[in-house]
């Protein structure tokens, strides 16, 4: 993409303060692959020096990470008071992690310099200053988060003003304007940054919060005002309200506002990433998140049903196919036919030969759906269901399983003890295994794995990478299900598949048995 | 209140389009009592005529609703083309509610008119007309719904104004235009609005849709340029993104615009309205809803506690409690003693004075937390390690488990089964308990109860509301952690617990225990 309109994504940073959100390396490394299928322009990973986490993330980026659109922006401070930015450890940090951005961030309010930092105006601007000139004369791109500017304007614009010009004479790329409290309004926000352009010639960038409730807005409002840099997080995550939802913001630029911002096939993509994020950090997605939510084009029956018959776009702001959304009518039986196929095609089957074969798996995933699977975020048992459909469920199917059975146990010294019985029918063979492990997840899988390891030695290559639990709550009284997701490598690739049950482990299970099925069909293909 | 600026609440009409909404009569009515309770000057009941559970509302309201502030506004269509407004039963029907307020609903858009509506231009603004002055001759007032304005504007402004005139030549107290397709930006709105208001002399409304994440700031946009009545729904509720948020609204208008649209005490009262309001819908509140999310002043980075310490409304846009709503620290891996002093505090417990007491607890939660533990979002469980601290662990002991077993089993006909057994010691006794349940936990839960449910009948109150589990990398070599939440509640209050173990069943049982001995601690006290 050109430099000259930036789309900077923070989820992995500032996003990362939502209450409830606790991100892995591997959770990060995972998110920052969607975010740069996507097609942002910057990543921020994280604060390394700071977070031992954070440094973990850039040094396993250098060997793990593929961008193809993305570049990683390091977050960190400027230099402590009263200490050259070169000697400063934190610094260095920043310079050492190799991303090829570095985003610093200083007080740009002048009550905070004074309040929190307890150093004085003219101290804080040599800090940006010197911090600024050192990471540019090591070669990097600097961006500075001018924190808490528009507070800091209001109570000291010449402070806030010297301050943007400081960061740009230094060598700063561009200074974004942070609504650090969330607490701006769209009209006053744009005349600031209005002012701001006017009176530095500064490149101006735009951070916001959602505490107002108008965090894309706002956003919107300083890129008409001038900016041409816009910050913000996956799901509109972050600490408090959040952080300006950066694909809510994306969508309107590239669709309403005729900026370019991101690849037109990566916006089709909008849906399933925010979904497969969602996933990642294990927080149930917004329903009615613009764009991408579930219930974002869902029209209830009445006064509209036969308008949107005649022109669906008669009651829809887009065409949800844009970015890979789907219109839903919740009474009528209208359904995804379009993005199943489509699926199916990324998948590498062609479904628009076969009609019927079409609509049966759409209905299949339509009642899985209700039950609670969620095929977004499990690719390989969608695969499974359509190679069910095309093939026949005996092509795929390497065992049959008869019963199994788990203990777990607490001991009265306190440890643990899980352990799985398996019986199943294999290549003719009834076999029966027993298998330990540190829980009855573990221990299934590897009684499983007992079961048909010597049948199907290539089992051995298989390991689990990652598994999630949700509870589903369950509908018109009944009880609530359990969904689990489970990733799983043989070294090279990942496929994730899912189970549902009421029953947790029944539920693991039945995610298990597909990742083994759907690793044999791979490796035996 | 004065009737120079309206706060129009559609919660019960156009609210209760919200996808997994529905509405009884007595919700209604609930919902309609709390609405007053904040100050709202208009409250639209619904469709009478139209849908039968509206037209009971309206009957039902006149003897069990006591408004002190607010009116009642009746919903519906103009009269149907060649007909008499006073002879189209629809319209008869708006009447007859004895509604002081009657909003009509018509097509602004002129394709709308041709395709969904299928007459001419002239008959649909004949029908606006007649259908005004029929209902204000009958002692109405009338307000207009001008439905998808701003594309009817975009394609065809001529009728679109003519729409407007009309409305108000024939007696309509005002015309909101609405954004029926939810779909517009900031500045594109704020333009139409004040070129409304300019050709047409009449007085505007706005009624927003959040399909662009907008709908709060269009609002306000639209009220900057000569709007003087808005429209939305209670938690954003409504079809697709939802309404215009109007308990955002009403705060930024109150508390950032000067404009004096609620009474004080009762801005004050919001959270608990909302929070009220989300129990009758049963849809579970959204924890980052500006101003009362539970969320909305919930502060996490290490960074912002000190300084949070020194000021709080350093890091606020407002003060939590002009809105009813509470500042809350975050405990985290990233914390230190200022936040778990902050904690303690908001918690009820004075640590400043132990400075011994405070170290010990800030170390034991960096250790539990590096572990996996994550208290931010267990409020009970750091709340018991308080207790621990301060008064003893046997302060909290109300039974010592000795062991526990739990078998889960899949047989022969796909059926499952779980079964836990507990052994424990409680008042001088040693139980042995079976329990039965739909999965592992359940079945542990279960028998718990069963073996100390005679001892504390208490127990009895307590429920389990969610379970959350996350599976945490194992970091240098060794294996992977489970972290499980659980959400308990007694009917009133709701607190989560948390367990990390490696085993998933050991966590989930350590949070439960966690769980029922707060829930104890809590009944008791």
């Amino acid at each position: 993409m050109n430099d000259s309109f930036h789309v900077y994504d923070t989820t992995l940073r500032d996003g990362a303060q939502q209450e409830g959100l606790a991100l892995s390396v591997a959770d990060k490394l995972v998110i920052a692959r969607q975010l740069d299928g996507l097609g942002v322009g910057f990543i921020e990973g994280g604060w390394p020096g700071a977070i031992p986490k954070d440094t973990e993330f850039f040094e396993r980026a250098r060997t793990e990470l593929d961008l193809k659109h993305a570049q990683l922006a390091a977050f960190g401070m400027t230099r402590r008071a009263d200490l050259a930015a070169a000697d400063d450890p934190q610094v260095a940090a920043l310079r050492d992690s190799l991303a090829p951005v570095v985003t610093l961030v200083a007080k740009a309010h002048d009550r905070h310099v004074e309040l929190a930092l307890r150093t004085t105006l003219d101290e804080c601007l040599a800090m940006v200053r010197d911090t600024v000139e050192h990471l540019v004369s090591e070669g990097r791109r600097v961006f500075v988060d001018a924190e808490h500017f528009f507070n800091g304007y209001q109570d000291n614009p010449a402070y806030a003003l010297e301050f943007v010009r400081t960061a740009a004479e230094a060598g700063a790329s561009l200074v974004a304007l942070c609504d650090t409290n969330g607490g701006m309004l769209p009209s006053e926000l744009g005349d600031v940054v209005h002012t701001v352009i006017e009176r530095t010639g500064a490149r101006v960038g735009i951070h916001c919060h959602d505490d107002s409730g108008c965090a894309v807005a706002n956003s919107l409002i300083a890129i008409e005002a001038g900016a041409t840099h816009v910050q913000g997080a996956a799901n509109g995550y972050g600490e408090r309200t959040g952080n300006a939802n950066l694909f809510t913001i994306v969508a309107n630029l590239q669709l309403k506002k005729n900026l370019h911002v991101v690849p037109d096939d990566s916006l089709a993509e909008m849906t399933r990433i925010a979904h497969a994020i969602s996933e990642v950090t294990n927080i149930a997605p917004h329903t009615k998140q613009p764009y991408v939510g579930f219930s974002a084009f869902a029209h209830k029956a009445g006064i509209h049903a036969s308008a949107v018959k005649a022109d669906p776009m008669l009651y829809q702001h887009i065409d949800p196919e844009v970015v890979g959304n789907d219109m839903r009518m919740l009474v009528s039986e209208m359904a995804g036919r379009a993005s199943i196929e489509l699926k199916g095609r990324e998948l590498g089957y062609d479904l628009s030969g076969d009609r019927d074969a079409l609509s049966r798996i759409t209905e299949k995933v339509k009642v899985l759906e209700a039950q609670g699977h969620s095929f977004e975020a499990a690719d390989a048992s969608f695969e499974l269901l359509i190679l069910d459909e095309l093939k026949g469920e005996e092509s795929q199917r390497f065992f049959d399983v008869e019963s199994w059975r788990v203990i777990v146990e607490q001991r009265q010294d306190g440890s643990h003890m899980s352990e799985a019985t398996v019986k199943l029918h294999a290549r003719g063979e009834r076999i029966i295994s027993v298998g330990e492990g540190n829980g009855p997840v573990n221990a299934l899988d590897t009684a499983l794995r007992n079961a048909i390891g010597q049948i199907y030695p290539e089992l051995a290559e298989l390991e689990l990478r990652d598994y999630k639990v949700r509870i589903l709550e369950g509908d018109h009284g009944s009880s609530s299900r359990t969904r689990v997701l489970v990733t799983t490598t043989d070294g090279r690739d990942e496929w994730a598949t899912v189970g549902v049950q009421e029953n947790i482990v029944a539920a693991s299970w039945n995610a298990i048995v597909e990742a083994v099925t759907y690793g044999l069909l791979k490796l035996e293909g």
